[in-house]
């Protein structure tokens, strides 16, 4: 009898799908990592340096002291009631925690939630949305999820029915948009980032790429804007950003706006705007528009990847759809409650007066200043470097310099039977022990994505 | 413009999926309860008793020191450097975050870890399975998962191609399974369980659902077994896991071995054998049955649903085959970091001679037992009162007794639009407070399904 399981006859979807982030360079990398380990000196380099994801505490990046008090006292509330903890906490989160646990049913962090997250943390969630925007936000409007990527996953699972149905995706675009898709079975529908204009979006391009897919008979379902943008990280104009806005309404199509750098901002003349506010600001209400924003803890200043929070704002859906989002998260029963607590904690940090502000406001300044200082020294380093150019890096957590390789190293890739860029990222880990990410796993040959370490 | 997105065009499959244990009865109990809020003394109880799902913390179950303990030290490692904490913690709760911490690359519990969960974490699992069976158990073969669901969600990703692969899933069953068959487009293909046998699983009934499903053109890739059962609570048979393991084997399925209730067994007959021990036990190796074993932190006697922590040892997969399942997971990157270290507690708590020991087998036989006493109570119960009958407990958390209604309550229910397992469910709920699953949610009709309060 054959194999009763075989690649030959597993689901095609999965089959199809490519998540360059973790792929062939990231497996030769960790076997890079175990040659150091048991081969120590067989390397001309002695330490892996993963740069191919944002991964911020796995580089050194300190988690704010704040966030870590409150959590550990509600793993572990019994804690609250013994004398020696006041000097070992401070008072804000000892309240904090106090005022976590009574929003939780029977204070039971180890219990089931609601299938959208605990109701007092997603007050607190659409408190600090509120207040970020200027518009008011909802509690149940909120999912809370295991991270941004569930939550991505959730709504091609609800949009996709086959082939036919297309989403709107930027190129270069971070692979989780694509992979999702793949295994959803739907069609990604290419928009182009313009690198010679710091990677502006273009409204005329996206009309031409969705009556493009729309002639080809795909029914394009929703719009991915990734905003500060994902790999490239630039920050959208907020004229831009309207027009977007505009550009859905008028087509019908889902805005799925991907804000989880929202904090991660790093030059004078932009800030962050989200969708919401922007559709807001120009008039629009919940049902001139279907809106999904994903926010994680795993980004900002807080980089808590690990601990898998995040939620999604989903506004100008009906009732009954909104009912079928419901039942989704629902067979997962609930996302963790750490990473619940968390995310409630970012939209609602410490405030001045707080025990904790001071201490907390130096670790957020000192971790974004930081970055910042590292994505201009990147980018300066890649500038003055042969064959390779950069665009300033305005927000994210990444840059996407172009490669410009020579006639022979093109052909020694074609030689070993690999793209430019790949045989680039590869040589580059087997000499440095750096590990980026080939533009092409983003939709762009030719460049390399390089986390700011 | 028609709404961009309206029931008419969501995924067929989202729309055909149903979740009954967070479905209708439990969307109307959490209105009677915000009603219970806003008007209290206007419904005939003070409470809303969730029996629904088995979620022991929502209901006064203690979690388990020593496991929260190494929670909180692992989300504020810098506690581990306070005198105080000596006093605070037990010994061997500030030895095992240190080993936890030690084992985690940067000791950074906010990383994204490897895709199938820290190698550290995996070591430790498979030595608790290898300590449980008996037989070797490799970290290479564990996924890390956020519970149960999400690697049961992923097996069906992978081996479902379109309606014309089934997986036999036994009647009554938990509606994980028909729900995630249902979201990824295959086909369940029923297998009864039988009441008046407790709930014996008959090979020869599994064989005649397997060729009729084959005569109608269905590829059956998988045979899913919940052992100890859920909801029925059967234990099964050594003897008839034996036979399970042949019939898989032969007929060329994979083996997916629902074992997360391997720690809740109530009676002094019946203990928990995995199916990798059976089939080990009976001279199978690696090559000869594809397995995928399922475990949980959200059951047992650790309760600890809200945690999100679980595994799946995956053995006899190909590499390729392998390598595709970890890229499904790498697409989420990493499970909670918290649930990971939780699932490598739960298989490899305290010893005898460790600091927590004799505190931690006192928590734990008291839940235990406390979870035995209840399910007896229940049993008898039920088996007192009029109408209704129930098997013996012997496993899992739930009961799953036989109601008899009178005839007169059926044509009600008729009436009611409802099936008869349905309205009783709702007129308990509305009389008493209490939220039970209809049978019906499970593929059986005319039962209850109770959570051992």
């Amino acid at each position: 009898m054959a194999p009763s399981v075989a690649v030959e006859n597993l689901n095609p979807k999965v089959l199809k799908c490519e998540y360059a982030v973790r792929g062939e360079i990231v497996i030769h990398a960790q076997r890079l990592q175990q040659q150091l380990q048991t081969q120590p000196g067989s390397l001309p380099f002695d330490e892996i340096l993963y740069c191919n994801i944002g991964n911020p505490q796995s580089l050194g990046q300190k988690p704010v002291t704040f966030f870590r008090e409150v959590l550990a006292l509600c793993d572990h509330p019994s804690l609250l009631e013994k004398e020696e903890t006041k000097s070992l906490f401070s008072a804000d989160a000892i309240s904090r925690a106090k005022e976590i646990l009574a929003a939780i049913p029977g204070r039971a962090t180890g219990a089931y939630s609601h299938s959208q997250g605990i109701k007092g943390l997603r007050d607190a969630i659409a408190a600090g949305i509120a207040s970020r925007d200027g518009f008011p936000a909802n509690a149940d409007d909120i999912f809370v999820t295991d991270g941004a990527s569930p939550g991505v996953h959730m709504m091609m699972q609800l949009l996709l029915r086959d082939e036919k149905d297309g989403i709107l995706c930027p190129i270069p675009q971070y692979p989780l948009y694509s992979a999702s898709i793949a295994l959803h079975g739907g069609t990604l529908v290419p928009y182009y980032l313009d690198e010679k204009t710091g990677w502006g979006l273009e409204i005329s391009d996206l009309k031409k790429q969705l009556e493009d897919a729309r002639s080809k008979g795909i029914d394009v379902r929703a719009l991915v804007v990734i905003n500060p943008g994902n790999p490239t990280g630039q920050v959208l104009a907020e004229d831009n950003q309207c027009d977007i806005v505009r550009f859905c309404k008028n087509e019908g199509l889902v805005l799925l706006a991907d804000e989880v750098y929202q904090e991660n901002i790093y030059v004078d003349d932009k800030k962050f705007n989200s969708f919401k506010k922007i559709a807001r600001s120009i008039g629009y209400g919940e049902d001139d528009l279907p809106l999904v924003s994903f926010q994680s803890v795993s980004k900002g200043y807080y980089g808590e990847c690990g601990k898998r929070g995040g939620y999604m704002e989903i506004t100008g859906f009906s009732a009954p759809v909104r009912e079928q989002v419901y039942k989704i998260a629902s067979v997962n029963l609930c996302s963790n409650i750490t990473g619940q607590i968390l995310a409630s904690l970012v939209m609602n940090p410490p405030k001045v007066g707080d025990e904790s502000y001071a201490a907390y406001k130096a670790e957020k300044d000192g971790i974004l200043q930081s970055l910042a200082r590292r994505a201009k020294a990147l980018e300066d380093a890649f500038n003055n470097l042969e064959g390779i150019s950069c665009n300033k890096a305005e927000g994210a957590m990444y840059l996407f310099p172009q490669i410009h390789l020579p006639q022979k190293a093109i052909e020694a890739a074609k030689a070993a039977n690999k793209a430019p860029d790949a045989f680039y990222a590869l040589r580059l880990l087997e000499s440095t022990g750096i590990v980026v990410v080939p533009g092409s796993g983003f939709g762009q040959v030719s460049q390399l994505n390089f986390y700011i370490l």
